[in-house]
């Protein structure tokens, strides 16, 4: 009865809605299945977007022609680059949301895609035949054809609620879960396991009492994380910040023996990174206070998310517990914190396009794949979308490398050391993480996105001009000399030594005391040299004052990409290497590396492994 | 643990957010509960307000002080002004909402309500002492206190939802019923029972082909429902008219035997006025075609409301009548429509403040009492949250005569006669429906909103200015003459006979082919009488027009009030009036009118037995 799709798209998160756009913009037919056209992008944890190497993943994405960064962009109440005081290489962007205005904005960009349909159901099956996907099946039984399934079902898989003793059944609060789809992926061949995530309580602003706590404003000239035109705050909402002490922490403890988590009810492992406040209260017992940030929901709401203080013990000591917090003296509950335990697919069963190994153009994205964190599945599903659609296409898979980027970094840690716990992307995950910055995503991306048809031309155009811009300064720069006499009195009062002789504004930029707060009083000594933005002249000084040092990381990046591009083929035969160790042998066959540097990086597979293999392939 | 309320209110669909917005602002101290926070004042079926009778009843909560013609007018997309061509008490506001809006800025209003908290959980138990609520339970284990409690629990109790073979529990599409309460309150002493209702398919606009189709533009100089200062549209959506057609109807019928209507799966009765398309066709089966209304269900969202078409037959079924519809060749589908059948209790368990017989201080509003549409249910909740505010207070009962408003009309005809099927306001259902018109709530009710604090002075300002301005504007009506010479062209261009001598501008208004549209015309003629708002001449003019009729009228209507304002001790022992009918005192004492107004509609009470009542009362 209906069309069959090139691709489809299970839940509409935001792993789901930039798989689908990817797919879509890229020409594919796409059918987005969702439960619930209302929820389409609902943020269900923090209404935060971006945040330390969260936000870089934004800027990829946006770098890429995912939406993401100019979903954000448009519902932001608040904007702060985290990290200015530290080098460039930690600057994080991050936003406020508002919660609905981003789920509405998405649901607009998605609508605007004419290559996407949409249909409210539950897929409870996925169809295969002869090892390929042909479809999905759903709740109402209704069959629906495809080349290409990408699964991103986030928490709903058998998801499980506790709050204290209780639990209900469902993937977010008042939400139902889904279920079926894991015991007959089980059937086909797939290992499952459980993990655990949880989320604060949300309480009435009008209940709190901020003088008691500091005020967090939006930075002064806020950023944004599109490199396209998207507009700026003019405006901004406040957060605030408040933390817990001893008392919080001993009415806290007194739901231990209720904790759904401390009396083992729940068995999968929850994000280390982002622990509840039962967790930290444990695992830190020295420390007094834990920091609490208060977050608005967004524009003209009352509601306020109670961030670090995810918990899901009894809803009464949640309160109690509140209530010893300054500023939460009379707080109002809107709705408890819980956990959510829900079902999960180890990722070392995914080739590095996120296709399973199992079934051919079968992909999963996002929490599926034991990820934790809004950017961490938004960029699976634009990487998996764009991959459906390239399979379809029979065109050759797109991989970002861990030199190009945090995406890069993410998918070839989940499918090649897998993950025991909801995993959380740091910037300390990435090798050469001084190359991968928030400033430079769409001079490492734009052109890969463009090539394949996802980054518009506008988005591209912009890049090469940026790029040129770039250059041109640089060369500026490097002309441009200063005699003692002219910046002597300017660099005193920066605390920089005084000229001896005639210099280049090159090396005076080289100087840590030169700050990128005052480069442009600097570059107004001379008028020759045009105008340009703030983004480019940012640009162009991290590369030029960090210079050495990215060079040298560009060659060491260089070396190790060589190891990424020795393929191996997915069905070669181990067995045959009679000298690999006995660990590395099995952990090769199972995990079935598409590189040898994916190889390398596989525990259990040593030097010497590497060494054999690359013996074999003639190095 | 947390604190004890004035009311609380179970539930935020139109009832549930009248009830505790109109106690919250008369004073009390509320708590809303709701199952979900991101789904308040969801509009559960078309995106739309108001109506023939449903218009008036809008206005009549306007009138009154509560917020549906306020949230109405700031988040319409159209407006149209039904029955123009009729009588004015036909004339009737309807307007097209944005889906999203609607509900936002409901929780905004609420949001803005000092006296509101609010409370995400399932309300599974009633607390009852001695006969008196005390408060209510939650799925969480939490008891909340209150003084008085009104439940709107609309479709979701025991909800079943229906689509062809296929049944899933829930009381809106993806969202949880709940369990529980219905069993207490029969345990109780309640009698409960089932009702069904539906809605239609959701599709893309942009596979729709509106060549095939009438456009539905909104009025030319669109209205609004609120009396107050709200915004009117400056720009509109329109809709689209199409028809079934016998092919349509020869699809539908392949799938009736797997129509849970026609199968006997359903046993609850929907409501007879707002038939599934199937039940259109299998009772008029000599129809060849149907109208369907094609909606938009925002400013900018592609879905579209296929009004009309509501049905539970199996999906596919929908989906291929659907495509034999001109303009919908090639659908696509987003939802399909579905029917879900619920728990009601029977109204006649009710006293006309809507609070239970049972038990003192519980009030029941909306479907829970069988009834249909969202504009029924807004004004239950209105008068429920007054009268557990006033009832709290220890006040007098708050009721609408059925000689004032709809809204008595409504409760009345629910406690009286009690309804087997899904009860929806028509005009017929109103005795003096001239008295009841949209142009006139404000006249018959905001002074008695004003007078228990619930209408703002503003409300009342505007209200009492607008009378004296109808009463100064009808003294120079009287006084203007005019000549023959004036006013003979004039006549004639409006088919009207020539005046033979001088005439008062009064009595020509009374000619029934000058229509409202040309009396601002004639008004111009006399500059000395000063210019007024449309709402005024057409306030006046209406009351001219229809002068002896409308007088007449009243004189009835106040008839009806003498045996309305008798009224009867609710514990009155029928026994001791041997003379009464078997069936009229059995009626009697099962009911317990609370006036003879009300015993005399009672069916089985007979003229005599009302006699029989009149002489023990000492008439």
């Amino acid at each position: 009865m209906y069309s069959s799709y090139d691709v489809i798209v299970v839940g509409a998160g935001h792993a789901g809605c930039e798989a689908a756009n990817a797919a879509a913009t890229m020409g594919s037919q796409v059918l987005l299945i969702t439960m619930n056209m209302q929820t389409i992008a609902q943020m269900s944890c923090n209404p935060a977007m971006g945040g330390v190497a969260k936000g870089q993943i934004v800027r990829e994405i946006d770098a890429l022609g995912g939406m993401s960064g100019i979903v954000s962009d448009k519902s932001m109440i608040q904007f702060r680059m985290l990290n200015r005081s530290k080098g460039p290489a930690m600057w994080s962007p991050r936003c406020q949301s508002d919660r609905n205005m981003f789920a509405w904005e998405w649901r607009k960009a998605l609508e605007e895609n004419t290559n996407i349909d949409f249909w409210q159901d539950n897929v409870t099956e996925v169809l295969v035949k002869q090892g390929s996907i042909t479809g999905v099946k759903t709740s109402l039984g209704i069959e629906f054809k495809a080349n290409a399934v990408v699964l991103t079902n986030g928490t709903f898989l058998n998801g499980q609620m506790f709050i204290g003793e209780k639990v209900f059944g469902g993937g977010r609060t008042a939400e139902r879960a889904s279920s079926g789809l894991t015991e007959q992926l089980v059937s086909l061949g797939f290992e499952s396991g459980r993990m655990k995530t949880g989320t604060p309580p949300r309480v009435d602003g009008r209940s709190l009492n901020y003088n008691l706590m500091e005020e967090q404003l939006g930075d002064e000239d806020p950023g944004k994380f599109s490199y396209l035109n998207t507009p700026k705050l003019n405006k901004q909402r406040s957060c605030w910040i408040t933390y817990t002490n001893q008392s919080v922490h001993d009415e806290l403890k007194t739901g231990f023996e209720k904790s759904p988590m401390f009396t083992g009810r729940i068995k999968g492992l929850g994000p280390r990174y982002c622990p509840s406040i039962e967790d930290k209260i444990n695992r830190f017992a020295d420390k007094d206070r834990h920091q609490i940030f208060v977050e608005p929901e967004g524009w003209d709401t009352v509601e306020v998310y109670v961030n670090g203080f995810s918990t899901s013990l009894p809803e009464n000591v949640q309160y109690d517990a509140m209530r010893k917090i300054p500023g939460f003296e009379h707080v109002r509950m809107f709705r408890p914190g819980y956990a959510v335990e829900y079902d999960y697919f180890p990722p070392t069963q995914l080739k590095p396009t996120l296709e399973t190994q199992l079934i051919k153009n079968l992909f999963f994205a996002g929490q599926i794949n034991g990820t934790t964190g809004y950017e961490e599945a938004a960029c699976q599903g634009l990487m998996a979308g764009i991959n459906a659609h390239r399979n379809v296409q029979e065109e050759a898979e797109f991989i970002i490398k861990r030199s190009e980027g945090y995406i890069g970094v993410l998918i070839d840690d989940l499918i090649t050391k897998g993950t025991e716990e909801p995993y959380r992307m740091f910037t300390s995950r990435a090798e050469y993480r001084t190359l991968l910055r928030q400033d430079n995503a769409d001079l490492r991306l734009t052109e890969k996105g463009y090539a394949i048809g996802l980054a518009s031309q506008e988005r591209y155009d912009a890049m090469t001009q940026k790029r040129e811009q770039v250059a041109q300064l640089t060369d500026n720069i490097r002309a441009a000399k200063l005699k003692p006499n002219d910046v002597n009195t300017w660099l005193e009062s920066k605390k920089s030594a005084p000229l001896r002789e005639k210099s280049s504004l090159y090396t005076l930029l080289k100087r840590p005391e030169i700050e990128f707060g005052s480069v442009e009083e600097l570059l107004q000594m001379f008028p020759e040299i045009p105008v340009v933005t703030k983004e480019v002249v940012e640009q162009t000084v991290v590369e030029i004052k960090y210079e050495d040092y990215l060079n040298r990381e560009r060659i060491n990046a260089q070396k190790l990409d060589k190891w990424e591009s020795l393929t191996i083929n997915p069905t070669f035969d181990y067995d045959q290497l009679k000298a690999l160790s006995f660990e590395g042998k099995e952990k090769l066959k199972r995990l079935r590396p598409s590189t040898i540097g994916q190889a390398s990086r596989i525990s259990g597979v040593s030097p010497s492994d590497v060494s054999i293999l690359l013996v074999y392939m003639g190095r």
